[in-house]
């Protein structure tokens, strides 16, 4: 692989860092996903290969969906002398953890938004995950990837991409991929798990939010509201809806897709996708959000009727 | 790349055919996808990039959405001294096109089921899609590929790996990838062409297939039939469902999930999906069909209610 040289350097680093002590905790941010938690069981998976202990902590929901990834590793160490981040952007993202610690040792991230809270740092905000890092480092430290180690890296890649189709997607996911196919990963059971296993819950809100999107300004603007009671009746409670908030933005035509999300009685967070033709960026900062040029946020406080009539005068006016 | 002798030892007798003629037809098979049309485009880029004229005879539906890969072709020439099909199985699936020639130079395929049609013949059913040997083609042809070349080639790729997601992604066709992107392939363009972009009609028939889903024993088998009269209310005339077919198996704790598909008043024909704990070939030859491990299909003659009671208890043996 062909890393930047400052990256470069900073592999090399780390990986000095990683040889240097003996008992570890890998900290990753709470309701981890697949980099998050590939990220980490591929470290210790690599760190338990050099002769050394290592424990996961991590906490939140969704954790039970990775324990696959788990399937090899040596139980987890009692001792810890140093204290390593994964895909972890901030303090707040370790959640309670933090209090265990109350510091960190090495951060090893690919977050643009990345808060200087470790000494020792890894960043790439280039890569596509942070998975790509620790296969970097494994490299570094000279360690062959086993099937666990492989299939670790090869899920935070994956998952990080949307399965290589976000506009994150570099040669270097491709070829962190490939050199995780030769190491043996189950990319097949991994991709199946990971993007064609959906709860019964979570297919009951897909239902309902296709059958609520409804269509404006000439099917240039399609919205949809998801509310608690949907959030009830469905059992659908993940926090950012995942693919789903996407769906708007998917159909053909449409140029801002918005999706409603009720938080609590008068609250209601946005998420809009957008094609080529509208900066997301720009109908969130109407409301004091933020975010990226074709997915942004805002948050509008009110009734259901009036955020949405707010929200689409305002996706009006960009169109 | 590294490929197969033998594949290595073909690829270069193509090459050599590709050079020896001046004047192409291109065919790629009937309602052609993103590998037939890719492969065809990318081929006709390369061989005018020779100095050869070439056109591209293709009938059926679907063609339009494939335009964007042709942006930068010549327009296309007139003679035609040698024919050449691409991702074409059979001569039954040149449809109309067959009538014209009554013959085929060279076949370029990656289907198991090729029929030997043609007296040159450049086969691989190990590349996950036909535009892998186009892009090898280009290699042993001195063609450095251009920004047309390229998308035609990633299109190829990333529709017949559903975005390097099915178990058909191998290496190679990673490799693929990185060599386009490398020329410049516009992959998040292609990507939310191809897969984030459904039609209104899609929606809905995916709106009602959602719907109607049904459960058997336990959630283990999920059931829904997809009738004439919905292919009416929806706007949906897909043959084949496309990914919508797959939607009951990807449902968390379904073993098998089965898409009844009305064909004419009293023929539905039946899409199998299973996942590791059954074998879709088993249940399709209870009804004279066939096809893979996890993908099968067959045909079933009755009343819906009657297919559909003799389909489930078929399954249900097989459980």
């Amino acid at each position: 692989m062909k890393m930047k040289s400052e990256i470069e350097r900073q592999v090399k680093e780390c990986a000095a860092f990683l040889r240097a002590h003996d008992h570890y905790c890998l900290v990753c941010h709470v309701n981890p996903d697949g980099d998050a938690l590939g990220s980490a069981y591929a470290l210790a998976g690599i760190l338990q290969k050099l002769g050394k202990s290592c424990q996961v902590a991590c906490c939140g929901t969704g954790i039970a969906a990775y324990d696959f990834l788990r399937e090899g590793l040596q139980p987890w160490g009692e001792q810890v002398d140093a204290v390593v981040a994964v895909d972890t952007a901030s303090v707040q993202q370790w959640g309670a953890v933090w209090e265990r610690f109350g510091r960190c040792d090495y951060a090893i991230d690919h977050h643009v938004s990345h808060e200087d809270y470790s000494p020792g740092l890894l960043l790439d905000p280039d890569a596509a995950a942070t998975a790509v890092l620790i296969a970097a480092l494994a490299d570094a430290l000279g360690v062959q990837p086993d099937v666990q180690i492989a299939n670790a890296i090869f899920t935070g890649v994956t998952t990080d991409t949307g399965c290589f189709k976000y506009s994150n997607t570099n040669i270097e996911a491709h070829e962190t991929a490939i050199a995780m196919m030769r190491c043996g990963a189950e990319t097949v059971r991994i991709n199946q798990l990971m993007f064609e296993t959906h709860s019964r819950p979570e297919m009951e809100m897909w239902r309902r939010i296709l059958d609520d999107i409804e269509y404006h300004f000439d099917g240039r603007v399609a919205c949809v509201a998801v509310t608690l009671q949907m959030r009830r009746e469905s059992g659908y409670y993940e926090e950012d809806l995942g693919e789903l908030a996407s769906i708007p933005r998917q159909i053909e035509g449409v140029v801002c897709g918005l999706t409603i999300k009720q938080k609590d009685e008068e609250t209601y967070k946005i998420s809009i996708r957008t094609n080529a033709a509208m900066d997301a960026q720009e109908l969130a900062r109407k409301f004091d959000g933020g975010g990226h040029l074709r997915a942004a946020g805002c948050t509008i406080y009110g009734s259901l009727e009036s955020v949405r009539a707010r929200l689409l005068d305002a996706a009006g006016e960009l169109l």
